[in-house]
C-alpha cells in the first residue's frame, strides 16, 4: 500500500488560528487567514466572497512565513448576515479553489464555501460539554411505585426490549427521574456533565414522543417535583440538563387534538392538517398516533414556541431551568406539502430561548443533509448523523453485519478511509465552523442500533470513541454505550441500565474495560483545549487508518485511529519545533521522532493521541 | 493514454426516456426510470425521495430487459412542489447512489438530487429556438439620422471599441432598431429564430443598462414605432423577440431617481436604498450611475413587476408583444444586506408574464451558482455561464491566452476533459432537467471576451460551436460570433457588424468559413429532435476528447468533440441494433462499426456527429 500525508495542502477552517472567535456584526471587516506549506506554488492568493449573491474578489497579503509555511490574511466585508467565502490560489497551470471540502482544480458550486455569520454563536459551554443521553424509562427506577397506565405492558428490568411490533412502544420498564437522580454518581465517575433527557411529558408510549400534554412532567416519571429535584441535584454537581421537545407533532391523545376532534370550531382545530385521507389528518410518517402540527396560526406558535409563556419558554424558566432543547424531527417541523415554515419556526424558538437564557442551546434532530437549515439564526447545532455517525459507522462496521443502515434498505456498507473522510468533509462543509465545533457527534442514539453491535468488538468501540472524543463537535453518548450495551435497532438498544451487573462486575452484561476507555477519553478531552476548540487538519487518510491534527494557538494534538494494521507513514518533522517533544496522551505508543520525519506506527486497531510541544 | 468509455454506468436524467414530459400536479405519483447496463451488479434498486425534508425509500421494479441493459421503474409521490429524488443501487460490497453528478459509493448531500416540480415547465419553444443576441448600438444603422445626446461620443462604424475607461460607455455608434430590421435576412441565412435585444430603453450610455425611463423605447433607436415595426417584421419571418430588463437598478438619470433626489417624501424615494456612504445610496457594485432598487414597497413592485400595467407586463402586451424577458443581474435583484426578496420577485415577474402570455419565457442572468434560484416558480432558465460557458472555455482556451477569467484575477486556465465535464455535471445537477434543457448555453456574450479570442483558432471555434448546438439547452449566440469577431473583454467585443466586409467577402474582418460552420450546425440541430430534446449520456471523457449520446424514444445521436488528436476508443457494439447504421451528420468521419464495437476516430481538433439507427 502506498501511503502519504495530506499536510502538503493549504488549509483554512473557522477555528481560532484562522478566524477570530467573537461574533462579528453586519458591516464588520473580518480578517481570515490561510496557511500554505512551503512547497506551495501560489503566485497570489485571493478570497472570493459572495455579496448579495454576486462574487467579489479580495486579495490576500502575506502575513508571515517561516521555513515551513506561509500565512496569508485577507479581509472579508460582512455585507450579508451569512457571508460565504473561499480561497483562490493562483498557481502555475491554473488556479485552485480551497473550500470546506478541500482544494479543487476546477470550478465548484458554493455549497461548501466557508461561512461567516452575524448570528450569535452557539454557546461555548457546549464545546466543553460531554452530553449523556438518557431514555427515562430505561435508566433507573426509584423506590416509588406508581399505578400502571392502561396502555402499558409492564416489563421486568432485565427483560430484553422488543425490537419491533405492537409491543415495542408499550413495554414499560418504569424508569423515572428519581432513579436518574439516585445514579448521578455514575455520570460523575464517567466524567459527563450534560444530561439530555428524551421526552418527559405524559404520553401513551414508553418513548413519550406522542405527548398528551406539554403542561407537566409525566407523573409516571415523578411529575414536576421530580424534575425540579433532578435539576437541583444536577446543579449541585455542576451539570446541565437538556430537554427534548416534539415541535412537529403531538400525540393523538394530546388534549389539543382531542379538543380539535370534538369540536372543529375550537381554536385547537387550526393546529392540525385535516385532509381526506383514511386517517382524516396528516401525521408524522403517516403514523396515526402522531398528528402533524400546522404552524399557519399564531395561536399555535404562541402556545408552543413564541414567548416566555410558550412550552419552549416555560420549561427554560425556573424552577425547571432547562439549559436547552433538543428538537425532535426538526427537519420536518413546519414543512408539509406546500407549507415551509421551518426557518421561521427555528428563528422563533431561538428568540424565545435567548430572551430567557442566552446561554441556552437549541439542537435539531436532522438525520441527513442538515446544512441548509443550520446557517441561520435558528438551530444552533444538530444531531450529527450525516457528517459523523453514518460515515464513521461505514468505516468501523463489522464486515459480517446484517444490520440495516438507518432506513436505507440494505446492510451498513464497509467503506475505506478516503470515502469516509470525503463524506465527513462534504457534510461538515455545509455548516459554519461554529456549528461544526458545537454540533452533537454521536456513535449512536435511542434511534439506532448500539455501537457495540454495529462494530462487533470492544477494540473497534475504542476506535470509535477515540474519534468521538477528539473530533470537532460536542460528544453526545447514549447511556449504556460506556458499558458495551448491545442492540440491533433503536428500540432493541433501549436496554435498561444493568445496575446489578455494574455493581457486581458481571462482564456478561457490562464491559468494565469499555467503561474505563470512555472514562479515559473523556478525561483526555477535558485535559486538552485543542481537542475541544482546535481546528481540524487531516494528515493521513488511508483505507485502514486516519490521522488528524487539532490545533489552537498554543497547542497541537495529533490523533491516529486505525481500524486494522496498516503500513504506517511519516509526517513532516517540523510539526515538532526544535526542543519540542511528542507526549503520548492516549494509546501508549511512541511517535518515532526521526530526522526524516515523525513516524506513525502501523498498529491496529487502536487509537493514539500525542501532544506535540 | 488509457481510454475507456463510461457507458457501463447506470443512467437517469429528466428527459423523455426516463420521466414523462408533462408537468405533474401535487399529489401525482410520477414514474421514473433507470437504465442499468447488463454488466451491472445490482441486487435491488430503490429511489430515495425527500418528503417534507425527510428521506423515504421506494423500491423500483424491473420493467424490461434485453441482452444489453435492464430498465427499472419506480413511482415517486409528488408531496412537495419540488421533490428531490436519487437512485440507490444495492450492490455487493455496498450500495451506490446515482444523482445528477453520477454514481457515488458513499453518502452525498442532496444538492445534486434529481428534481420533479409542479411548476409549469419552461415553454417548449425555447428548446427548439436558437437565440441571437443583438447589442442594438452595434448591429446596424438605418438611414435615419438623429441628434447625438449630450453624453455621447460619436464613433464611426469601423472604429475599434474602447475596451475600458471613461470613453467605453459613451462611445456611440448609432445602431438602431431599423437597422436590425433591415438585416433580418442575415439571421434567416444563419438559421436563428429568436432575437434577444440588450436594453432598448433611454439611458445615458451605449449599453443602456442605466435606464432613465421604462416607458418608451429610446428615440435614438427609433422609439416605440421602430420596435413595433421590428416586432411585425420578425413575426412575418416566424421569429421571436426577447427584451432585457434591469430589475436590480435604474440609471441615476432615471425619472424616479431624480424625483426621489429632489423630494425625499416622494413615493419614488422609497424605491432606493439611502445610506451614509459617500454616495448617499446603494448602487450596483458601487457604480454611482446605477442606484439599487429596494423592493420593500408594493408601489415599486406595481410599477416594475406586478401586473399587466407594470413594466414587465406592458411590453409583453400588443403591440410590442415581447416573447419574454432576460433579467439583468437577476442574482442580485432584491438582495441587499439583510434583505432577500429575490424569490418573491422572480415569482411575481413570472406570474405577471403568465397572466399575459403563458408561452413567454423568463431568463435570469446569474453568472455563478444559479441552482438554488432555479427550482421554483420564478426564473425559468438562466444564462448558463456556470455549467457551460466557463467550463467549456477552460477546455478550449488558447494555452497562451492572457485573458482574465471573467472577474477571477488570473488568466483563463486550461483544464482536461475530466475536470471540465465534472464541473458541467456539478453545476447542471443543481437545476431540474427542464431547466437544463431550456437554459441559455453560450460561448460568450456582450459581457465576455469573444469566443474566437478565447480559443485562438477557427478550428476550436468549430469545436465549441459543435458542442453548443448538440448539447442540452437553448443555444444563445452573440451576433458576430458567426463571423469570427474578436474582442478581449465584453466591452471590446461589442464590435459593430462589418456589413461591408460581409458583403465584400473580406476575410480579414469576417470569417465566411465560420459562418458556414454555424449555418450547418444550426441546421443540424433543427434536423434532429434528439439534439433538442434528448437526454445526455456521457460516453467518453478524456483530456482531449469528449463524446456523449443524445437520446429520445426514437433517435440516438452520438457526438464526439476533440480539442486535439487523441487515442480514440471503442464504444459498445450494441449501441447499433442489428440492421441499424451509423450515419454521419456532421464532420464527415466514419464510425468504425466492427464486431468488437464502434471505433471512435482519434482525430482532432474537430467535431463528429453520427445518427445511430
Amino acid at each position: 500500500m502506498s501511503v502519504a500525508h495530506l499536510l502538503d495542502q493549504p488549509h483554512h477552517d473557522g477555528s481560532e488560528l484562522y478566524v477570530a472567535q467573537d461574533t462579528p456584526r453586519l458591516g464588520d471587516v473580518v480578517p481570515v487567514r490561510l496557511r500554505v506549506p512551503a512547497a506551495g506554488r501560489e503566485r497570489a492568493v485571493w478570497v472570493r466572497t459572495i455579496r448579495d449573491a454576486e462574487p467579489r474578489m479580495v486579495e490576500a497579503v502575506l502575513d508571515h512565513a517561516d521555513d515551513h509555511e506561509r500565512w496569508y490574511v485577507a479581509h472579508v466585508p460582512l455585507h450579508n448576515p451569512v457571508t460565504g467565502y473561499r480561497w483562490l490560489l493562483d498557481e502555475p497551470g491554473g488556479y485552485r479553489w480551497l473550500t470546506g471540502r478541500g482544494t479543487f482544480a476546477r470550478d465548484v458550486t458554493d455549497a461548501a464555501d466557508f461561512r461567516l455569520t452575524v448570528h450569535p454563536r452557539t454557546p461555548a459551554w457546549l464545546a466543553d460539554a460531554v452530553v449523556y443521553q438518557i431514555f427515562p424509562d430505561r435508566f433507573a427506577r426509584s423506590a416509588a411505585r406508581r399505578p400502571m397506565p392502561d396502555w402499558a405492558e409492564p416489563a421486568r428490568w432485565d427483560d430484553e426490549p422488543v425490537a419491533r411490533g405492537p409491543h415495542t412502544p408499550v413495554q414499560l420498564y418504569g424508569g423515572d427521574l428519581g432513579g436518574i437522580e439516585e445514579h448521578l454518581d455514575h455520570l460523575t465517575r464517567l466524567g459527563v456533565d450534560t444530561v439530555y433527557l428524551t421526552p418527559i411529558f405524559p404520553a401513551r408510549s414508553n418513548h413519550r414522543y406522542d405527548a398528551s400534554s406539554f403542561d407537566h412532567v409525566d407523573p409516571l416519571l415523578g411529575g414536576d417535583e421530580a424534575l425540579v429535584s433532578l435539576r437541583r441535584a444536577l446543579r449541585e454537581r455542576g451539570m446541565r440538563l437538556m430537554g427534548d421537545f416534539t415541535t412537529n407533532h403531538t400525540g393523538a391523545g394530546h388534549e389539543w387534538f382531542e379538543r380539535a376532534l370534538a369540536d372543529r370550531s375550537a381554536p385547537e382545530a387550526g393546529f392540525y392538517y385535516w385532509d381526506d385521507s383514511a386517517l382524516g389528518y396528516a401525521a408524522w410518517l403517516d403514523v396515526p398516533t402522531l398528528p402533524k402540527l400546522n404552524y399557519a396560526t399564531q395561536e399555535l406558535a404562541a402556545r408552543m414556541i413564541d414567548g416566555p409563556q410558550s412550552v419552549i419558554g416555560r420549561w427554560l424558566a425556573e424552577p425547571f431551568a432547562l439549559d436547552g432543547w433538543r428538537i425532535d424531527v426538526a427537519n420536518m417541523t413546519g414543512r408539509y406539502a406546500t407549507d415551509d415554515h421551518a426557518h421561521r419556526i427555528a428563528r422563533t424558538i431561538r428568540a424565545t430561548m435567548a430572551g430567557i437564557n442566552p446561554e441556552s442551546v437549541l439542537v435539531s434532530e436532522h438525520f441527513h443533509d442538515a446544512g441548509p437549515d443550520l446557517s441561520g439564526d435558528g438551530w444552533q447545532a444538530n444531531m450529527n448523523y450525516g457528517a459523523f455517525t453514518k460515515p464513521l459507522w461505514t468505516w468501523l462496521v463489522d464486515p459480517a453485519t446484517t444490520l440495516d443502515f438507518l432506513g436505507i434498505p440494505t446492510t451498513i456498507p464497509r467503506r475505506g478511509g478516503p470515502a469516509v473522510v470525503e463524506t465527513m468533509r462534504e457534510f461538515d462543509s455545509t455548516v459554519p465552523w461554529h456549528v461544526t465545533a458545537r454540533q452533537w457527534n454521536m456513535l449512536g442514539s435511542h434511534d439506532t442500533p448500539r455501537l457495540r453491535t454495529v462494530v462487533g468488538s470492544r477494540d473497534l468501540v475504542e476506535v470509535a470513541a477515540g474519534i468521538l472524543f477528539t473530533y470537532p463537535g460536542t460528544p453526545a453518548m447514549f447511556a449504556g454505550d460506556e458499558g458495551g450495551i448491545t442492540g440491533t435497532n433503536g428500540e432493541h438498544g433501549r436496554v435498561p441500565m444493568p445496575w446489578d451487573a455494574i455493581e457486581a462486575g458481571d462482564p456478561a452484561r457490562w464491559d468494565a474495560a469499555t467503561f474505563a476507555t470512555y472514562q479515559r477519553l473523556i478525561a483526555l478531552r477535558r485535559f486538552s483545549r485543542a481537542l475541544r476548540e482546535g481546528g481540524l487538519r487531516w494528515a493521513v487518510v488511508e483505507d485502514d487508518a486516519v490521522a488528524y491534527l487539532r490545533e489552537t494557538a498554543d497547542e497541537r494534538v495529533l490523533v491516529l485511529a486505525a481500524r486494522a494494521p496498516w503500513a504506517g507513514t511519516t509526517l513532516p518533522r517540523h510539526l515538532l519545533a526544535p526542543g519540542e517533544t511528542a507526549e503520548n496522551l492516549y494509546g501508549g505508543a511512541a511517535l518515532a521522532v526521526e530526522p526524516r520525519g515523525l513516524g506513525l506506527p502501523g498498529d491496529g486497531p487502536g487509537v493514539q493521541v500525542w501532544r506535540l510541544r
